[in-house]
């Protein structure tokens, strides 16, 4: 049982020894606030599952002292789980106007948990502050690759924390206000016990550069194409970027058209809260199908080699209304997410194959992070000059790192932790005080199931080894009535079969039919015993004739009379 | 029908658009030879796959006319099929010494296919020659990351083709000569058709390095740690970099100690065949156990981040000889093969969470490439001067780049093509005379699948589905004489389970008792009626239910009596 008194906890139940499905936990005088709630793209180590979230169990069992969510950004590692998580947790949420209009967006749409048009979604203004028990919260605007990314200050009576979300310094982010240095040196004034970072880029040395060079990169590269079609592809949340590829197409006499939907949606709560004008046109792929090519600049869905989207569509020729080939030219305005290096290639081979030009950051300036490397993390340190440097958002080696690196930067303590550790930031030295058990849950159908579950082992069986039934029907005397009746899906090849049915299952069913003669009286009224002893049966069988070891599912069917052959 | 009359063709069935296995298929006058036979590890796009390989399908067809399989080197992506494949093949195969050393242990691993032992393994010595029919092969040796890595001088009436296999240009290599330029330039002074030719590293400027450079980088760090144990990991075939290990190991003096079987398997055909010395003493992890941490150098086998290789038992602590924490280092010696960036990045961080210091070739001289870059590939367009360029080994993007290269080195034509295009080198232009269908097959069981069989497609809708077994028993008046059974593997979660069974399966089995009723008397015979009215109602109800459409198997039990109601 855990006693959290007068202490200031801080718990990550995501993002710490991980990039992605951030769910940081702060705790006071029995009291939780929550910040963020994001998912992950799940990668091959979970064949079969595509988003992934953490495990809240420790809040849902405290949920009545949870005071609230509140959300840096609109970012899917921030906000992605809401629809999902949100019911089990039905507390209010905060956030500013961009992350509210698109969390709103993505709740109206289909998949959200029942129950969701219960929450409560409350704006806070940029700059703005909010009071959640003993903590009180000033949102404080920084830089990213999405608007309004804030930093949290949390003020308790045990001191302040800054808990920076993600963040870069962007001194020309083209949409949106620039880093507030002034507030984060104000609290450095006043006194920060402890800072909560963002370590993705800390091996990175320098800066990440600014949105506004990436401007001028894809305005000359878009410039450098006459005749052709040109179509940029990014993440579809960054808003300066599509403002960008507007820019590029104007400068060039170009129409934006717009492919995959995510881009509408982004587009949509950007118009809304005054980051595009609301007057801007763009056209629908269907609309530029009309035009001449050197007329066009698509902004395309897909740049991650995502099966579905505009890009992957586009290269493999099925797309409706876009058609690419040799002249055109294709940017990659992106970066490679770990784990989809072969999906990228994959697609970025079937479009040079087509003759079109790929042009990634290997080559051109076309990209930007929207994470600090380690010039910029010394500028925020020096700026807020915490006590305390607790690395998140990254793997064990990032957080290890900035570890390291805060020690350089005379931060006096930095604590270095995983998800799940309970970390005690006052009063006194920090110090792990709990482990809380946390895990990872996946959306399947219409549940949220562990990805450690036993459904999940289940398939995993099911796909390295196919499945075998075998359904035995026994009278009331406990004899069989008919054959054993043995099937398999995933198992046999089909020229594996001849007219009569296969081989290994035939000798399959003979081997159920042979044993259950030598079955005891006993055995053969109890089906657990007989489902056991035929399931070993069958996977012997099909290891001898396939060499597999199928998932074997035995049914039973009992018959009430006893039954006369006839 | 094919006919390849006088014509000199290619045609690789693997190796052309992508980097893994290849399968060079050479013709003339009716005849054929092939060039390397070799697996791919497979990635995420095929769940549940491990091993992938040529379908060799063209050749099988045509067996009685293949004179041979020529071996370029050792590495799996050039001879790891013929274990598997070479039964249906079975032709003679020519390797040099080492290569055939390691065909050899390969051949009498568990695993190997029926009939392998008849296989006729001839050794060529190094720079020796070859004929098969209308084929004089020379074997010419170059540099690798192997020993004795094998261009194939393929001289016919109409032409020679130099077929350089995977190379480089080391001038120290450490084990093994140095690239045979001589020979080389007597090809280009007598005139060479056509090259095939290693494109892996043609996005790389400048050249490939040395494993010399390496040695003097590995020993140095070796010497930087005085007190902890040190492990360096890299591709066991490698036997360089074995050397170099044994190099540091002896300069600073550790023993060094081997983990992982594959290692043993390389010492031993490196030994036979005087690559390592065979007095060279190596200790097991057993025997090093009890050394002091200082005095022992791990050489180990998972650079790849493999689940059961030494180094992910070392950083999951279920080695059961090593151990390794604070004060010890880890040196990747490898580079991150394309598709294992996660598994690297998780087996990394477990490493650094117990305190080990990594070192990858991100941070020190550590590794080198086996594939020109591309003032090597100049200098061997320089040397061999073919009148035809067809850059293999590589994916499109690498292939197309390759072509544009060896128009830049004055090449009069470079013709990029696809696994299964046919291509006539001789007479005439070269042209693309024929596609022939190529597939990849991977290894289950005891069979060889196709990828895209029926089998992998059922394993994957049973990994992202599930599966459903519902079984009918009917009597001869086909009435149903028990309730219909439904059960289910890797649906439901265990929470959903009431004790009297699933909400969800009982509510199915309940919707098939009374789509029964409804049946017509004739359909209600008809058993493959029966099947797919009752699987759409089963795909319906758990549709409904868990909003996931798992495969279901449906069986008919028809008892040949008529049973009375007990």
């Amino acid at each position: 049982m855990i006693s959290n008194g007068e202490r200031l906890l801080f718990l990550p139940l995501g993002g710490a020894g991980e990039i992605g499905m951030n769910l940081n936990l702060y705790g006071l005088a029995g009291k939780w606030i929550m910040v963020d709630l994001g998912i992950s793209f799940a990668d091959d180590h979970l064949p079969g599952v595509d988003i992934i979230m953490p495990d809240p169990s420790f809040i849902v069992d405290r949920r009545e002292d949870l005071l609230g969510l509140v959300l840096t950004h609109a970012h899917e590692d921030h906000l992605g789980a809401v629809p999902f998580l949100w019911p089990e947790l039905r507390c209010p949420v905060f956030a500013t106007p961009f992350s509210a209009a698109v969390l709103r967006r993505k709740l109206q749409r289909d998949g959200a948990a029942p129950g969701i048009s219960d929450l409560d979604l409350t704006e806070v203004p940029l700059g703005g502050n909010l009071t959640l028990g003993p903590f009180d919260i000033e949102f404080i605007s920084l830089t990213h690759s999405i608007p309004e990314p804030n930093a949290l200050a949390i003020r308790t009576t045990l001191g302040t924390v800054l808990h920076t979300g993600d963040w870069k310094i962007d001194p020309d982010p083209l949409v949106g206000s620039t880093t507030d240095e002034e507030a984060l040196r104000r609290y450095g004034d006043e006194g920060v016990l402890a800072m909560v970072c963002d370590s993705t880029n800390v091996f990175r040395n320098g800066e990440s550069g600014s949105e506004a060079e990436v401007r001028a990169c894809l305005t000359d590269l878009v410039s450098q194409n006459n005749s052709g079609y040109v179509a940029i592809s990014g993440f579809a949340s960054n808003v300066a970027r599509i403002d960008t590829v507007a820019a590029a197409a104007d400068a060039n006499g170009r129409s934006v058209a717009i492919a995959g939907r995510s881009l509408w949606r982004i587009l949509e709560a950007a118009k809304e809260t005054g980051y595009i004008d609301a007057d801007r046109q763009f056209l629908s792929d269907r609309e530029a199908a009309n035009l001449p090519p050197e007329k066009v600049l698509y902004l395309c869905t897909g740049s991650q080699g995502e099966k579905n989207a505009a890009l992957a569509r586009i290269a493999t020729d099925s797309h409706p209304h876009i058609t690419l080939g040799r002249g055109d030219v294709v940017i990659f305005s992106s970066k490679i997410i770990p784990g989809n290096e072969k999906a990228i290639s994959r697609l970025q081979n079937l479009l040079v194959y087509k003759g079109v030009e790929v042009v990634t950051e290997a080559d051109h300036f076309v990209h930007v992070s929207g994470h600090p490397c380690r010039d910029e993390l010394a500028r925020m340190y020096q700026w807020v000059r915490p006590q305390i440097a607790v690395p998140v958002h990254g793997e064990a080696r990032h957080l290890i790192e900035h570890g390291r690196l805060a020690g350089e930067l005379q931060v006096p303590t930095a604590v270095v932790i995983e998800n799940g550790d309970m970390l005690c930031l006052a009063p006194g030295a920090p110090k792990l005080v709990d482990q809380v058990p946390y895990g990872r849950l996946m959306a399947d159908g219409n549940a949220l199931v562990n990805v450690a579950s036993p459904v999940m082992q289940a398939r995993r069986r099911l796909m390295h080894n196919g499945a075998a039934f075998v359904t035995l029907v026994v009278d009331a005397d406990n004899n069989l009535v008919a054959d054993p009746a043995v099937t398999a899906q995933g198992l046999f090849h089909p020229k594996d079969f001849s007219a009569d049915g296969d081989a290994g299952l035939v000798a399959a069913a003979a081997a159920v039919r042979t044993a259950f003669t030598t079955f005891t009286e006993r055995s053969r009224k109890d089906d657990s015993v007989i489902r056991e002893a035929v399931r070993q049966i069958v996977v012997r069988s099909l290891r001898e004739s396939r060499m597999k070891r199928p998932v074997v599912e035995v049914q039973i069917i009992r018959l009430e009379s006893r039954v006369e052959p006839s």
